[in-house]
Parts: structure tokens; sequence; C-alpha cells
């Protein structure tokens, strides 16, 4: 059973699953190891915006970064999915940006505290439109881009994510339920950089999808 | 506006916010510094698990630990609300165990890695039922308390608090807007155990509330 997902998703989803350094170049731009399991952090459903409302700095932020990264949207209740069976478990996909206080985050990162702050804030979650399975032969054979102020910062193929989707699924959903709507975020690209108030974010997969935004 | 949350908030929560080391004794009982702000963390709405259901240990945890927790059920949306108006914002209370694979979270604070897994997992957040806040007086004079297998484990006021409510919801509402519905948990006193398989689990508000549970 799989709901109609088409530009309603944003508000079916309960929740934002997140994975971290799942390139393997964005894990060395920031001086991370390379994974050995997936990193999962969660973003609540009011960090997502859409496109027309701005993206806000969150009090105190000096260097908010973006991410931008391919979603995979769930379309039935999913736990203790296997591999095999993990795309029958999905309805569409989407782009987003991973909004990033990653001054916040720092902080967090050596003090061994939680992310909450640096990845959940209101407008941390800026996404595009639903586009359905049908029209994604393959989601690791896309190209994801995002430009900002007219100059490119990312742009790369979905094929070189080190966990792929199936991978992601099968392992979310040993420890956690999955609901219809969901949105599953698969780590971003090299290219992340510091974005200002009165900057305008582009990005998308090449071809098939793209969304605009205004930082306030 | 508030809704009608009696019996219902669990369905109506779309997260569950959570403040780390908010009583010193627990800080200090697991070797961490006393925080300066309030620490946040988030626990998806699947976290929820009623009386009734089993607690279920995550699959390859060795070290599920017991954090009872006074819950504050927001009542109408917030978003930058000040102290001295943040009690109007609160329809009621509750109590919940804040569930943590403590060595899946050992492991996150020495990576600087996020806490998803530690604490978002299926049934990490057992929870009794709705208080409406005119049946508390005072939240910070009441008494929690948690009982294992008929061994009493933790048993405090409310009143050491380090942040108190007023203050958590100013600080999480600067960042995040909470919903109706949303459950926000305060923190643990000391007392933190192991729980195991089979274990019972008996928590509350002294005089008010009592939750019991089965670790399946
Ligand atoms: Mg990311
Ligand atoms: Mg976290
Ligand atoms: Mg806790």
């Amino acid at each position: 059973m799989e709901g109609d997902m088409s530009q309603s998703f944003r508000s079916l989803a309960s929740k934002i699953v997140c994975i971290g350094r799942n390139y393997k170049d964005h894990a060395l731009e920031l001086g991370n190891a390379i994974p050995k399991k997936p990193m999962l952090f969660l973003k609540s459903s009011n960090a997502f915006v859409e496109e027309g409302q701005p993206i806000l700095i969150p009090p105190g932020c000096q260097n908010l970064h973006q991410e931008v990264e391919l979603g995979v949207v769930i379309g039935k209740k999913a736990k203790n999915v296997a591999k095999n069976e993990a795309l029958s478990y999905v309805s569409g996909y989407t782009v987003a940006l991973d909004m990033t206080a990653r001054d916040f985050q720092d902080e967090a990162k050596k003090a061994g505290a939680p992310w909450f702050l640096a990845k959940s804030f209101d407008t941390s979650c800026p996404v595009g439109t639903f586009i359905p399975k049908e029209k994604i032969n393959d989601p690791h054979d896309e190209e994801l881009y995002c430009i900002i102020n007219g100059q490119e910062k990312q742009r790369c193929r979905t094929n070189v994510m080190i966990f792929d989707i199936p991978t992601i699924i099968e392992y979310i959903t040993q420890f956690v339920t999955l609901e219809p709507g969901d949105l599953v975020l698969t780590g971003t690209p090299a290219g992340v950089s510091r974005v200002n108030s009165g900057d305008v974010i582009e990005f998308g997969l090449s071809g098939k999808l793209q969304a605009k935004f205004h930082v306030q």
C-alpha cells in the first residue's frame, strides 16, 4: 500500500533521517575518516522549508553550510527491511539541502555532544518537489548539483555513494521504523561552503529537478 | 488555542526534544561536566511506546539504560518564546523513560558522532499518561521515581534541575518551533542503570502518575 505522495510528502513526513559522510571526497574535505557503517542523525519535520520561503541562519551561527543531497521518500511502513526488498519501500525521490551550522557542529564534535542544534534548526531542510520513482531509472546514476550566486559549488554523480540506498534502508530499519512520507537524506558530495545572508542557492538533480532558495 | 491532549498526545506529538545532563548528580555519575547551556537532542515519534507494549533492546546494544524524566507537553505552537511566557505554552505533563543505548552513546561521544542510534531507536521513549497542567501546581516541586524489579533506582525532586522549564522552552524555541503535542523531556537524576531482558520498570511522579513496562 503506497500513499499518494505527489507534492504533499513534506506534510506527510514525520521525520528526516540523514546519513553523514556518505561521499568519500566530502568526508575527507572536513578531515573525517571514511565510515565503516552508515552514520545516522535526525532532523524533525520542522526543518522543512519549501520554495518561496527563506532559509534562516540560526541565532549565533557564524558558519552556515549547504549540503546538497539526494532524498529518498518512503512509501510504506518499513521495519527490518532486507536490502533486496528495500527499493520496494521507496515511493520516490527529491533533492534537499542538509543545512548545517558548521560551527555548532564543530563544537558538538569536540564535546562529544549531540548534533541537534547543528542540524535540526527551523529551515535546515530546504526541499524540492517530489519525483515518483517511475521517473528515476537508477537513483545511483543521477547527478546532484548546487550553485550559489551563479557559482558552481557542488556537482557529483550519485554512483560514488559509500553506502547505497538499499544498504542505508536496511541499516536504519534495524533500529527505527520508517513511516510513509519520511525522507532519507543520503549524504553530500564535496564542495560544501559557507552561505551568507542574501545568497541565492540553486540546486537539483540534473535534467530532473531544480529548486531555488534565498538565505535571509 | 490549546488542543485537547487527554490520552492522545502521543499520536499528536511530531517530535520529542530532550535535555541531557540537567541534574548535577546524573551529569557527574557519568563523568560529564555540568553544562553551561541546555544540551539538546531529538527523538522521533517512533520512539514512543505505551503501557502494554514492551521495551525492545536495539540490535547489538549491550548496555541499555533507563532514565526517568519529567515530560512537558506543548499546548500551542511555540517559537521565540520568552521565559516569562513559557508556561502558557504548556498543556500538561507526563513522565517518560529516556531509554539510552549507553554503549552506542559512549561510542558516539568518543567519535564526535551524532546520538541518533543511542537515543531514538524504536521504543526508546516509554511514556505514561497525560496530566493536565491544572493538576500540577509547580512542575519544579514534584518527585520522580523509578523502580526496577522492585528495587528503587531513581528518586529525586524536580526542584534541582539545572535549567528550569521556562529556560528550556525559551532556549529550544530560539532555534526550533515546538508544535502542539510535542514532548520535551527535562533530564534525569542520578541512578541510571543497566536494564535487561525480562526486567519490569515502574516509574512515575509520586502521588500523581505511575507507569509499568516490561523489557522484552
Ligand atoms: Mg549532510
Ligand atoms: Mg543527534
Ligand atoms: Mg535523558
